[in-house]
C-alpha cells in the first residue's frame, strides 16, 4: 500500500531533508526511523522537495510503501503513531492512501516556496527562526521590477549551485510575488521546479537590486550569460519555507 | 529623563519577568543588565506586568530613568543599543520619553492577555512554544457560556495563588472572548488587573468545563465560595501572552 503524507517542519535543527550516509540529522532520516520502528523493518520514504539545511516546510509531500500486515492499519493510526514519536519540530498534518505508482517527487507538477526577509535591525522574537534579518533598507519597488524578469521558461544555470552537469537547468517560473507587511518582505515563488540553491540565489540577487547594487533589468543579462559568478549571493536557508507541492 | 519602552519576548528560556535576588534568568534582569552596561551604573526598570516563568509578551510596557549625560542620547539610539545587546528572544519595539511621574505598573488602567490552547494531538511546529497542547476535545460552546460568569467585578481569590493576604483580590474583568481557528482555541482576557496565576487558573477551570467535568454555571459558586480548592487546575505558562497594557 502506498501512503502520501503532508509534512510540516521547522528546519532549524536539521541538515535538510535528504538522508545522508554519514551521521546527518535529517528530516527524511527522522521520518524513516519512526516508520521503520513502527513496522520493525527498514522503510524508505520519498520526498517531493529536497529542502536544504535550515529550510522549513509547511506542506512538504512524501510517500512510502507498507506491506501486509502493516498496511492493514488505518492511515490515521499511522499518522498518530508518527506524530507521537517524531520530535516536536516535525509533524504529519495529513495522510492518505494513494495509487501504487504515485511518486511524490516525480509526479509533482510544481512547487510554491516563500522567502521571508525581516528588513529591520532585529526580527520579531516569535518569527526570528523563520526570517532572514537584513538591516539595510530595501527598495521593494525595484525588487518587484526585477522579479518580473525571472518569470517564464529560462535556463537558470547562473542561479544555481550546479551539482550534476548533465541534468537540464531549464525551469519555468510561473510567478514571483513580493509583498510587504510592516518590516517584513515576503517573496513567493511558484514554478514547475527549482534547482539546488536556486531560490536562495535568486532572492540574494533581488536583495542586491533592492540595495541599489544592481539594476532590475540586469536579471536578463545574468540569465543569458549562464554564469553563476554573475548572479547574487547565496543567502541563508532559514528564511525559506516550502509552502506547497502542486500535483 | 523617564523612558517608556514596549517590550516583546518569548518567555520560553526565562524565569519570568521579575528580577530575582538569586541567579534567576529573568526578562527584567536582562534589560537592566544591558541598560546598566550602557550607562555604566545600575539602572532599575519597572514593568507593567510581572509575567510568570515561560509566559510571553507582545506588548509589555516598562519604564526607567536616566540622568545626564546619558539622557542626552536620542531615544532611538537607546533602543538600537538595547536591541543590539539583548538576546534574540527579547526585543524593544518602541521607546518614548514620558513625564517624570509616569510609572508603567501604577499608571496602567488595564491589560489584555491571551491564552492559546492547541486542541489536537500535536501542535503546529511553528507555534509549538506559544501554545498549550491538549488532545481531548473541548466543548467550546460550554466554555463560552462559562466565560460570561467571569465578566464583571468579583473577588477572584479562588482563582489565584494568594501570596499576600493583605492585598485586595477584587478585580474587574471587562471581557473574555473565545475564538476557534482550526485546531486552536484562543481566549482573550481584558481587565483592570490580574492576580498571581489568575489567568492560568481561570483558563484551567474553563478547560474543565470544556471537558464536561464542570458546568458553566459552576463558576458563580466558585467565585462566591472564595476557596482556591474549588477552582480548576493551574495550567502551564507557555500558552499565555501579555498582549497589551492599557493606559
Amino acid at each position: 500500500m502506498n501512503y502520501r503524507i503532508r509534512v510540516e517542519y521547522e528546519g532549524t535543527r536539521y541538515n535538510g531533508w535528504q538522508r545522508q550516509d554519514s551521521t546527518g540529522n535529517t528530516i527524511q532520516g527522522k521520518l524513516e526511523q519512526v516508520l521503520s520502528r513502527m513496522v520493525d523493518c527498514p522503510i524508505e520514504i520519498q520526498g517531493a522537495g529536497r529542502t536544504d539545511s535550515g529550510v522549513h516546510a509547511k506542506g512538504q509531500i512524501a510517500n512510502f510503501h507498507l506491506n501486509p500486515p502493516h498496511s492493514e492499519k488505518a492511515p490515521r493510526e499511522i499518522m498518530a503513531y508518527m506524530n507521537l514519536y517524531l520530535p516536536e519540530d516535525i509533524r504529519i498534518t495529513n495522510i492518505a492512501v494513494v495509487p501504487e505508482r504515485f511518486h511524490s517527487r516525480l509526479n509533482a507538477k510544481g512547487k510554491i516556496y516563500q522567502y521571508r526577509i525581516w528588513n529591520s535591525d532585529k526580527a520579531d522574537v516569535f518569527e526570528r527562526r523563520l526570517v532572514y534579518t537584513l538591516e539595510d533598507r530595501l527598495d521593494v519597488k525595484a525588487m518587484k521590477e526585477a522579479a518580473v524578469f525571472f518569470v517564464g521558461t529560462h535556463d537558470f544555470i547562473a542561479f544555481c549551485t550546479n551539482k550534476n552537469k548533465k541534468k537540464s537547468t531549464i525551469r519555468t517560473i510561473e510567478s514571483v510575488e513580493i509583498e510587504t507587511m510592516g518590516d517584513e518582505i515576503r517573496i513567493t515563488y511558484r514554478g514547475n521546479g527549482f534547482l539546488y540553491h536556486m531560490i536562495r540565489i535568486m532572492t540574494g540577487t533581488l536583495i542586491e537590486v533592492g540595495l541599489g547594487k544592481r539594476k532590475p533589468s540586469d536579471i536578463t543579462g545574468i540569465l543569458e550569460g549562464r554564469n553563476r559568478a554573475d548572479a547574487g549571493e547565496l543567502i541563508p536557508g532559514n528564511g525559506l519555507v516550502l509552502v506547497e507541492v502542486l500535483y
